[in-house]
C-alpha cells in the first residue's frame, strides 16, 4: 500500500549479533522447537517461501533463489550489513522492542538504530520476575518472599517509567484461563515463598502470573499479552483469548488499555473482544509472517469485527531481520490488496480507505502507547 | 443478486421511534455498551461503513457522506419519513420480529407497514417469564412458586396462539452449556420459589433457562436460539452452537425446529450442526450486518457444510431503520456475489443457484415458519 | 492441476458392491444418520452439487442433470461398470482403505483394482478391538481379560505386519480428551473385564480406547486419528484436534508418525499441530469433498501454517465410487487455483509451486507410509 506513514511495529524482538548457521536460520522460521521431521525442511513453510520472496532482491540476489544461495550471500554481507539493508527496508519508523526473549539481540535502541528509526523497550513481565527473583532464589522463608514482593512491586513501577508498555506470557505458563481478580498480599506471599523455596524455576504459578498481570494494571502502560499460536510450549486451546474475557471486563475500569497479540487462529474472537471492550485492542503480528500468501485472507479477518481504531500492526519479528522485512511487507500488501478491493467495489471510500491504513499503519499503536508526546518519551527524540 | 423473491426477515427488532441523537445512533452500530474508546468512534467499524454506503442515497446524500452530515438530513426529515424510505428499499416482504428488547420501539405490525409488509412477533422467552412474575415478585412461598409455574407454562401456550416462533437468549443468561434434561417440576418449582424470593431479578437461573426451553419446545413452534457473537453481556466462547449438542440430540424427536442465530464465529460449527440433525437451521442475521465488505465470505463459510434447505435469512436489525437496509442489501450482494462465482466456474448450474437464491431468501423460512398456510396466520392478511 | 503424479489417497472406503436406492446414495452424500428434514434433499448440498457436477459427464450424461436422471443411467450400467468408470477417472493410484466401516464394500485391492491402481490396508483399532473380543464376550473374569489383552496386544502386532497404518476412532468413541498416558496393564485388565462382562458393546471405554492408541504407536506404523466433522455420533468440539495436545507430547519421542484426519472446522489448530511437531501431519480427506466450490478457500486454510511436507490428500471416500471421483477432483482443482494464485502474484515461484503440488498429492504420503520400498509392501507390486 503506497502512502503509508512510517510504521510503528508495536511488538517485536531484537536480531541476533552473530551469522547464523543453516540450521539456526531455519530454526527462526518455525514456530517448533525441534529439528523438522526428516524429509522435510522449515523452509518449505509459507515462512519461508515468504522470506525468499522477500529478502533475496535486498541482497542483490533474485527472488526465490534456492535457500542455500541466500545464506551464503548472507555470510559474504555480515550479520551487520545485512541487518542494515534489510531493515532499512521495512518502512518501519519506531520499534517497541520486548526484550525478555533469550538470545545475543540486539536492544531497542541498536535493533532501531540499524533500521533508521527510534526504539522503546516493552518489558515482559515474567522476565522481570525472574531477574528480581535472583537475589532470593532458594529461600523459602516468609520474610524474604515478603521482600521479594516488595522488590517486584518496586520492579514493575520502575520498568513502567521507562517502559512503553508491559507484556504477559501467561499463555505459556498456565494458558489464559486465569482467576481474574487480582490476587490478595497473602496469597501472592504463600505462592512467592514457594516459588522461591524451589529455586525460582520457569514462573509458572498462576498466583504469581495474575499478580504480575495486575501489578502491570496498576501503572497504567498499556498491557500486551500473548493469545494464539506460539511455540509448543504451549497449548493452543489454552490461548484462544475468549479465555480472558473475566480479566478483561475485571480490567474494563482500570483505564489500562490491553493488546492481545498474534490471536491466531482465534483472531475472529479477539476481533470480538476488541470490538466490545473499549479498552481492548488486537495485533496481527506473528500471524501475517506465518501466512504468507494468506495475509490478506486473514487480515480481512481480523477486520470483520475489529473497530479500525483497535488493530495494531506489529511483526513480532525475532533474531532474523528477515522476518522484520517479511511482516511488514505482507502487512502492506495485504492492507493494500484488501482495502483495494473494499474501495474497488464502492464498499469503502477512498479517503476513508487511506485513513484506516494510516492508523492500522502508525495512528493506533501512536494512540494507545502515547508516542506522540504527553508521556511518551519516543516524541522527545 | 436480481429476481429474489420478497425476503423474509426471520428474526428482527423494532426500530426507534424517536430521532436519535448522534450518540444513541453510534451506539445501534456496535455490540459495545461502553462509549468508544477515546480517540475512536463506532462510525470507524463495517458496520459504519455499510450504513454509510447503503443508505445516505435513500436519502438523497451521496454514499459515503460524513456522518454529521447523513444524521442532520435524517433529523430534516424526521424519524418517520427516514424509517419509510429506508424500510421500503429493504425488499422485505415479512417481518418476524422478536419483541423482548427494551425501548420505545414499534411493533411487529407497524415495523411490517412502514416497510410495505407483513408482521409476526416471535416472543422472548426470558421476556415472557419477566412478565409472568410481576405478580410474584417478592413471593418466596412454594404456594407462589406453584402458580407462577402454572401460569408461565399457560402463558408459553398462550404465546404461541399468536407467535410465528419463541426464542431464548440463555446464552447470555447461563451460557449454552445447560443440562440437555427437560427439569422436573420439583427443580422448577424450587428454582423458581428462590427467584421470585430474591425479587425475580434478571433471569440467569439454569433450571429456569432450561425449563422455558422446554416449555416452548412442547408448543411445536421453532425456537430460535441466540448463539455467538452479542453484546459483552455474553462470554463469547459460552455462546458456541456446539455447546448446545446434547440439547440438540435431546429434542432431536420432538418434531420442533431449532433454528441458531448469528452463530459467528463459531458459523462452520453451526452449520455442521444443520447439516446432520435434520431440526436444526442456522442463520446469517447480525453477522453479515457487522462483516460489512466480508460478507460474502462469511455467507460462503456458512454453506460450506450448512445444506441448502437449511440456512435462514434475517437481519437482526434493532433500532435503526438503517440497519434492515444493510443486512439485506449485504445478504443480497453477498448472495449474488457468491453463487455467481459459483455459477461462473461450472461449479453450480445458474438454475440451481437461482433455486437456491429463493430458498435462503424466503423459502426456507416460509417452510420452517409455516408462513405459507397451514398453522401460520400471515397467509391469511 | 496439470502434471500432478498419480495421487495417493491415504484414506479412503471400500465402495458398495450393490446398486443404491435413491434414498442410500443420497444418505452417502451427508454426514447425517436420519431422513432429510421435511422440504429438504440431501441432494441440495455442496456435496450433492458436486456430485452432478463432477460425475454425469463420465457417465455420458450433461453435468448438473437432476438426480433422478442421473440414477436411472446408474442403474442402467449396473454397480460394477459405474464404479469401473467413476473410479479410473480420478487419478489416484494407491488406495489406503479403512476396512474398518460396516457394510457390502470392495476391500482394498477390490477397489484399488476397480480405480487400476494398488491398494492396502489401514486397520481400524476399535473394530479389531470387537473383532478380538468375539471369543470373549460375556466372560467376567479376570483370566479372561487377561487373555483378550494378550489377545489384542498380539493382534495389533500381526495387524502392523501387512496394514500400512492403525486408525482410531476415539473422537466418536470418548472424544480427543484423553489421559495422554499408556494405561497401566491393571487398568487395562480392569477396563477389559468391565467391558466383556457387558456383552463388549460399542467400544467407549476411554481406558480401552487409549490402550489400543498405545499398542499402535509401539508398532511404529503411522496413526490416523479421526478429529473434527463426523456423523452425528460425535460431539463436534470433543474433537477438535488441540484436544490431542498432551497426547502428541506424549508420543512425541516414539518414532510414530500421527496423522490427523479431515480436522474441519478446527483445521487451522491441526495444521498448527503439524507446524510445531515433526510426527504430527494432517490431511484434507472428507473436508474437500464436502465443502465444494470452498475446497479452495479451505485448502488455502490449512496451508497457512501447516509445513508443505506435512499435509495429505485423501478423499476419505465411502459407499459411492462418486466419492472418490468429488474428492480427487476437488483436490486437483483446488490446489491448481490456490498454488496458481500464489505463483501468479509472485509469491510462490513456479517451481516451488509444483514441487509442492507433488508432495500433497503423493509425495508426503510416500514417505509417512514407506510406500516406496524399505518396509512397504506396495513397492514390491
Amino acid at each position: 500500500m503506497d502512502g503509508l506513514p512510517p510504521l510503528v511495529d508495536h511488538h517485536c524482538h531484537g536480531v541476533v549479533r552473530y551469522a547464523p548457521d543453516p540450521g539456526t536460520f531455519a530454526g527462526f522460521l518455525t514456530e517448533a522447537d525441534r529439528p523438522p521431521a526428516a524429509g522435510t525442511s522449515y523452509f518449505d513453510t509459507q515462512t519461508g517461501f515468504a522470506v525468499r520472496r522477500w529478502c533475496p532482491p535486498l541482497l542483490d540476489l533474485p527472488a526465490h533463489c534456492p535457500p542455500e544461495r541466500y545464506l551464503a550471500r548472507r555470510r559474504e554481507l555480515g550479520p551487520n550489513a545485512t541487518a542494515r539493508r534489510l531493515l532499512s527496508a521495512t518502512g518501519i519508523g519506531v520499534y517497541l522492542v520486548d526484550t525478555g526473549l533469550p538470545g545475543d539481540l540486539t536492544g531497542p535502541a541498536e535493533t532501531a538504530e540499524a533500521g533508521g528509526g527510534t526504539g522503546r523497550e516493552v518489558v515482559r513481565l515474567e522476565a522481570l520476575a525472574d531477574r528480581t527473583a535472583a537475589g532470593y532464589r532458594g529461600a523459602g522463608t516468609a520474610d524474604a518472599a515478603e521482600e521479594f514482593a516488595d522488590a517486584l512491586a518496586r520492579a514493575v513501577r520502575a520498568a513502567a517509567d521507562t517502559a512503553v508498555a508491559f507484556k504477559s506470557v501467561a499463555a505459556y505458563r498456565h494458558g489464559l484461563a486465569l482467576d481474574p481478580r487480582p490476587p490478595g498480599p497473602d496469597a501472592v506471599r504463600t505462592a512467592a515463598r514457594d516459588w522461591l523455596a524451589a529455586g525460582a524455576p520457569r514462573l509458572a504459578d498462576p498466583v504469581l502470573l495474575r499478580h504480575l498481570i495486575w501489578l502491570a494494571v496498576a501503572t497504567g502502560r498499556p498491557l500486551q499479552l500473548h493469545t494464539g499460536f506460539g511455540d509448543p510450549d504451549l497449548r493452543l486451546d489454552h490461548a484462544d483469548p475468549t479465555l480472558l474475557t473475566d480479566l478483561v471486563r475485571a480490567t474494563a475500569d482500570t483505564g489500562t488499555d490491553l493488546v492481545l497479540l498474534h490471536c491466531y487462529p482465534y483472531h475472529r474472537q479477539a476481533a470480538y473482544l476488541a470490538g466490545v471492550f473499549p479498552h481492548v485492542h488486537a495485533d496481527v503480528g506473528l500471524t501475517l509472517t506465518h501466512v504468507g500468501p494468506r495475509a490478506p485472507a486473514v487480515l480481512a479477518e481480523f477486520l470483520e469485527l475489529a473497530p479500525f481504531g483497535k488493530l495494531l500492526f506489529s511483526t513480532d519479528a525475532y533474531g532474523l531481520p528477515e522476518l522484520y522485512v517479511v511482516g511488514s511487507a505482507l502487512f502492506r500488501t495485504a492492507l493494500g490488496e484488501v482495502l483495494g478491493a473494499w474501495t474497488a467495489s464502492g464498499a469503502w471510500s477512498a479517503a476513508d480507505a487511506r485513513r484506516v491504513a494510516g492508523m492500522l499503519a502508525a495512528g493506533n499503536a501512536r494512540r494507545v502507547y502515547g508516542l506522540d508526546g504527553g508521556d511518551g518519551e519516543e516524541a522527545r527524540r
